[in-house]
């Protein structure tokens, strides 16, 4: 052991000699790439292509022969392995629990299925269709309130969630509150190949293009200027949208602030190895150890791995596949939200949520049909012809709000490579990795205080 | 680039010199562990267990109503995205082409499901129980011919593979040959939680676990000495075997050995860095690149990284699911045959197999409903309570046979640190990961090449 940690010492004191010769370099801005905002992503050549550029309600209704399908699936008589003896949720979802899981899906949350879509539908819906692409979104306007201003504000899932993380966030951005000078206008849009938005027919679709379309999005809605709120994905196409239309995003926030240019890479590695030089006591305690992180980061990285390298082969085993993709996607938010819900047989899954909330979700994924396709933005974000905008510096207020029992943490010190006005860095003690569905209130005065700093 | 490489340099020189002091401890072999013969892994405590220790013929018909069943599954409306635009199976299985697997599967395969089945009972199967698992196995007599002696051989197969994988090497072991002086009585067992051969109720049953109950398979059928032949984790249940019961196993040949301890590892590296000083020139065109191997295992092994840590999740997945069934596995058949079938839209799955073959293998896993159960295997494996045999050395005659287009590839500089009697290695230009299925009598013809050498 003495010997490893001679030799890491060694190696990390020599590499970073080497990297100071090296510093300037790595620390200059590199400037943000054009990227074409026309491009074409539809079916075909596009040559005839003509955008509609009307922007329409858009109805969510699923199919009545779908639903009762899906009844008919969930009917059938379950073949799930057992578990092993005294498992939990350590070999990924526990079998039993998601007996459970079917059981109530069908016996309940489908019997009330008119009341959970007219609850998926409470706010406006509607579609445009930007660079060949049908794209969902929900539009609510803000409750106007005698002195209170308007921003429009952009929030951004990521996978394997959708807008119904955001249900019980949007009341409280779009009402007056006497904390905060403004009231928002929320635009949350499905990611293109997620929920209700049409999926890239092209290799080549990644966060930087995303971003591209999103940003076209807002303008479509009229908004040369506004406020964009990311978590997971949505947090790394926000940050593009910063990089790279400093002169359309105000300011940018985020549950999952993430730094990955080298720089940041390697104070990254110091703080793990050498956390007393990086963080103060309170930090200390906040941020899993060296050792800790790695080990956590590669247990919960096989669906990464896996769907930034075959999405196809694992996107059609979860197509047409309602228990199966019920597993997949609730395991997530099982450990994510917190790890130590491993250890439960039920994987802890209504501590924080509600079964119907967690279903509305999978229904999301279900009835658009669109698991195999949102998996593939993993195979774009990690091709080797992905747009890398990890060194574009990003000048617009940040703001980074870090939930302990996260995936993983970025600290300050990682953060100031990429972010060069991170007006807001916040600790919390408690929730994961989905704190607008988890802990929207929270959230929201995260929100609220960031914007007040940005002094917009 | 310069200065990654003279970074790597320094790291190396530095590790070596550092690992040179501590050679000799690490090349000495650690002693084989006594793992408990008896360990029961069946349901429950097992108090009251007997052990069934007949033999008996094991009938493998599936139930006539789950075919019925798969076929209703098969015909349903498929709902499969459309691929990207260009795309063979780069982003994995091609869903074009699983439709079209789909369709052969219900309007050929399975209208001639008498005869498929009848192939697959073409050889005598049995069961027994060890340690409280049922075993199924495949156990065929040679035919007796003068002046030919009989040696028992274990087969082992690995995943997603099954006994399927040896039907066409089967009759050529058994048969005489005037290359060899030996007919071979041949056990091939579904490995536990494979096929037709009962999985562990209980955690930890790794490959040393496995290893245990294999030869106490061997004791019960009346062979206290035998041959053993593996591929993939049969490979390395092999080893297992061989390293903790050499007086039981005469020898030891493989289509994948590996070695993972600490100097076969340095060695590998340095291989991969320095390929002129450690390979000559056929040998260096054979063995892929330092960055290639590394970005083709890194993409090949997101099934693993997933089935290591969350296999009960991709199991439910998989389970009663036949469609991302076949794409899992078969995506394995087509990549891991020739990594060029990527740029294939039919993924070259019938280049080398018949579909036939390749849907057999696929309903030995369905009808067993045995998928979830068999990637445990992974999550066991690299549990860090599993017993590492990797430094314990193989002292009985060992024989390796390398495919060009496999997964990765082991060199003599690896293997002489865990195989202290490696008396035959050779290199195939052509062949994958699943010889046994691609090239039986290639494979044949090592083997008694190997048992002749081995002089027994």
């Amino acid at each position: 052991m003495t010997f490893i940690i001679r030799f890491l010492v060694v190696i990390c004191s020599l590499g970073f000699a080497l990297l100071l010769q090296n510093y300037r370099l790595l620390s200059r801005s590199l400037p943000a790439p054009e990227l074409n905002t026309r491009e074409y992503w539809g079916p075909g050549s596009g040559d005839n292509y003509k955008e509609d550029t009307t922007v329409k309600p858009f109805d969510i209704k699923a199919c009545p022969e779908l639903i009762d399908d899906l009844k008919t699936q969930l009917s059938r008589p379950l073949k799930l392995h057992v578990p092993l003896e005294g498992i939990g949720f350590q070999y990924g979802f526990n079998s039993k629990e998601l007996q459970n899981v079917v059981t109530y899906w069908r016996e309940t949350y489908l019997q009330k299925w008119n009341e959970n879509e007219a609850n998926l539908k409470q706010f406006p819906h509607f579609e445009t269709q930007i660079q060949g692409l049908r794209l969902h979104f929900i539009h609510v306007e803000p409750k106007l309130a005698e002195g209170k201003k308007v921003l429009p504000l952009l929030l951004l899932h990521g996978w394997p969630g959708s807008v119904r993380e955001f249900y019980n966030l949007i009341p409280l951005l779009t009402s007056p509150n006497p904390k905060s000078e403004y009231v928002f206008e929320v635009i949350a849009p499905s990611l293109p190949g997620f929920g209700w938005s049409q999926a890239a027919s092209k290799v080549g679709f990644g966060t930087a293009q995303i971003a591209v379309v999103m940003r076209n999005l807002m303008l479509r809605i009229g908004h040369e200027q506004f406020l964009v709120h990311g978590g997971d994905w949505g947090s790394i196409i926000g940050s593009s949208m910063a990089a790279l239309y400093p002169q359309n995003v105000l300011a940018y926030h985020s549950n999952m602030c993430i730094a990955v240019n080298p720089l940041a890479l390697i104070t990254k590695a110091m703080r793990a190895l050498f956390p007393n030089f990086f963080l103060n006591a309170e930090q200390r305690d906040f941020f899993r150890t060296f050792s800790e992180e790695n080990s956590y980061i590669l247990e919960e990285t096989g669906y990464l791995h896996l769907q930034a390298t075959k999405p196809d082969t694992i996107g059609a085993a979860l197509t047409d596949n309602p228990i199966g993709l019920a597993a997949y996607i609730l395991e997530k938010f099982s450990t994510w939200t917190n790890p130590a819900y491993k250890n439960l047989t039920d994987g802890g899954l209504t501590k924080q949520y509600t079964m119907d909330a967690l279903l509305d979700n999978v229904m999301i994924y279900y009835i658009t049909n669109s698991i195999a396709t949102s998996q593939r933005i993993y195979a774009e974000a990690w091709s080797s012809t992905q747009i890398d905008l990890d060194r574009v510096h990003i000048k617009i207020p940040a703001g980074c709000a870090r939930f302990k029992l996260d995936l993983m943490h970025a600290s300050d010190g990682e953060l100031q490579y990429k972010f060069k006005n991170l007006i807001q860095s916040t600790f919390f003690k408690d929730c994961g990795h989905f704190p607008a569905l988890e802990v929207p209130k929270i959230l929201y005065e995260d929100f609220i205080a960031f914007v007040k700093k940005a002094a917009l």
